[in-house]
């Protein structure tokens, strides 16, 4: 069975690779897939988005390990929550924020099953010793509820949503990537049927949705519907974020009419 | 079977976690080996260049996966390109051209076919929703004549030859590796013959070829017979590129003579 | 079989990918784990401890290749160490000190046997056409005798220790992590007894042992053992490095008193 890892170890650490062999001591065949060791150190919100992005994906029975976790060896609890299709292993941080919010059927237990772990546990590094060894017991068949106590007092956190409301959407930037793409919280779909329309991000107006990012000219900015069905403000070959000043959480916001007449127009 | 991955999809994102769990859903006992997520973006020639040296090594049946893609979602095509030991998948972009230029008997196809696709396919993410799951079904044992149509109007891109004519070889700096050295692309076997010879590169003058990096003094220059064959200006735990001045495209010039006379002298 | 990969190749260059191609040539099953490409360029002390926190995780069997090798292709020569439960692969250059000294039971051979390389052997990539190839046959169960000849006079470097003597301790920082935790060579235990110490690193003077990370405030140092076992100076949410103006090999003296007295004030 498939085990993803998303931590914030770094790649020149032997954190990662401590946790691999911690996995494999449990389950020598293992499949361990790198999602990401290069989440900023202890930044729970960049994690709980590339998990959410990233897991999407995977087949029915993996199990997802996230370890970003400033709050290693305190009283905070380790999660297993079991969704109809994945296991998610992760600090009770609000790591798993958009995992719950996609998911009510999510079972959540608090892992409280020393058996299930390394043979001495640290109190700086479960990664090693509680998540790794969990996660092998895991793929080899290990039902969750094996591993702790039903919970319900989980940290949920909070996910920022777009509002739609008499022709005006409002959203945000909720995510940059290594392009320089502004990814943004507002369905792409909200803006379909729309006669017209008029976007605004930053000091730039997108009256229409480009197909791809190679419809605009190399260095013009665009609109597209990005990969995570959200629309995403970017450039062609240059940096949405460079180039229109952007920052997470910058207020996204249109105007849109399904009448013939043009909201960009309205607008100005 | 193995699938290799060269993209620029960087290492902090979830593009490269996203593909792969594209690929494990087609085909979840497929063997995932990253050659690199960190091509500069968008640099086509970069990744020609890491793709055609790491590739080489491979068993025969690899397939090789390179998403290094600006046109995506534009009309450029997708290429299946079957060598006489592996497949090669990767938008028809030049990002082959080394593959192509050693593969005469390569039969290219066009992907057409979407039932390999992902059941959704977004315009801006063919990685996850084309070359993963049509990697998977290659894995799976899936003919690569089964994805698309025969292409013969693909881009060849240019091969920079170098030149040998009457005692005088002209070559160029090809690429940089992390370490700083300069590989050319002048076979090392040109040399081979010599009495002597005198190379030049940026204002340092190279009159034999020395066995390994460590045969210079720490901090000294020298000409090595670099790991794909080619000659490699190094500096013996340092950079050549920064010691030396060396910039890609650089051109390097050798005087060669095959009798007793110094070739470096009648240079000076 | 699983085969560990602890090099200085970076992630943006061929090497890494064309190794691993070499080892599957010759295993095409074998599991092959990243530790890390990312040890800085010719770093053999990185190189040590990395590969000596990682490795010590790992089941029974696995095969451990060290890649950081500045003397590639000059006569130094290439090991196989077999210890009671691993085998690893290195260059006779120190890099495999940790180990030695953890393991007196190893059984040290230099590689000799061309039939278990690559079939043409480069001067400047043994990683692709010794230690992959090598490494592969080891997985596929060729005992390490197979490859080369019993050898004693290999480096064995020099493992800085720390000194424990009439009520003072003495030690130093031995490596840092992605956080800016400073790792000291100093044994947890040391201070499990004392009624009472005062430990300063730099200007900063520590009287306790945190139980965890979040046990100071944010931004606040403190003292905590770390999961190597020896003494971390952390800054919780914060670098150490940075805050305390720490560097490696700095030294970290100790005043513990078993007594009731209070050693810190003892101090001042």
């Amino acid at each position: 069975l498939i085990i993803t890892l998303t931590t914030d170890f770094g790649s020149s650490d032997p954190y990662a690779g401590a946790m691999k062999g911690a996995i494999l001591s449990v389950n020598p065949r293992a499949q361990i897939v790198d999602i990401t060791h290069d989440i900023p150190a202890h930044d729970v919100e960049r994690a709980a988005f590339v998990l959410a992005a990233a897991a999407a994906t995977f087949p029915s029975g993996t199990v997802h390990v996230t370890v970003v976790d400033p709050g290693v060896g305190t009283d905070r609890r380790i999660l297993a929550a079991a969704t109809r299709e994945h296991v998610f292993l992760a600090p009770d941080n609000g790591v798993l924020k958009y995992v719950f919010d996609g998911h009510p059927e999510a079972r959540v237990y608090a892992l409280d099953r020393p058996e299930y772990f390394r043979e001495t546990v640290s109190r700086t590094f479960h990664g090693r010793d509680v998540f790794g060894p969990a996660a092998g017991h895991l793929s080899l068949g290990l039902p969750p509820e094996k591993l702790g106590t039903p919970f319900d007092g989980f940290e949920r956190g909070t996910v920022s949503r777009p509002i739609r409301k008499q022709g005006r959407i409002t959203g945000e930037v909720v995510s940059f990537d290594r392009y320089g793409n502004a990814i943004t919280n507002i369905p792409a779909g909200w803006l379909e049927g729309a006669a017209a329309f008029s976007l605004r991000a930053g000091a730039e107006a997108f009256e229409s949705v480009s197909r791809s990012y190679g419809d605009a000219a190399p260095g013009a900015p665009l609109l597209v519907a990005g990969s995570l069905g959200t629309l995403e403000i970017s450039v062609n070959r240059g940096s949405a974020r460079d180039r229109l000043g952007l920052r997470l959480g910058d207020r996204i916001e249109a105007a849109v009419s399904t009448s013939g007449s043009h909201a960009g127009r309205r607008e100005a």
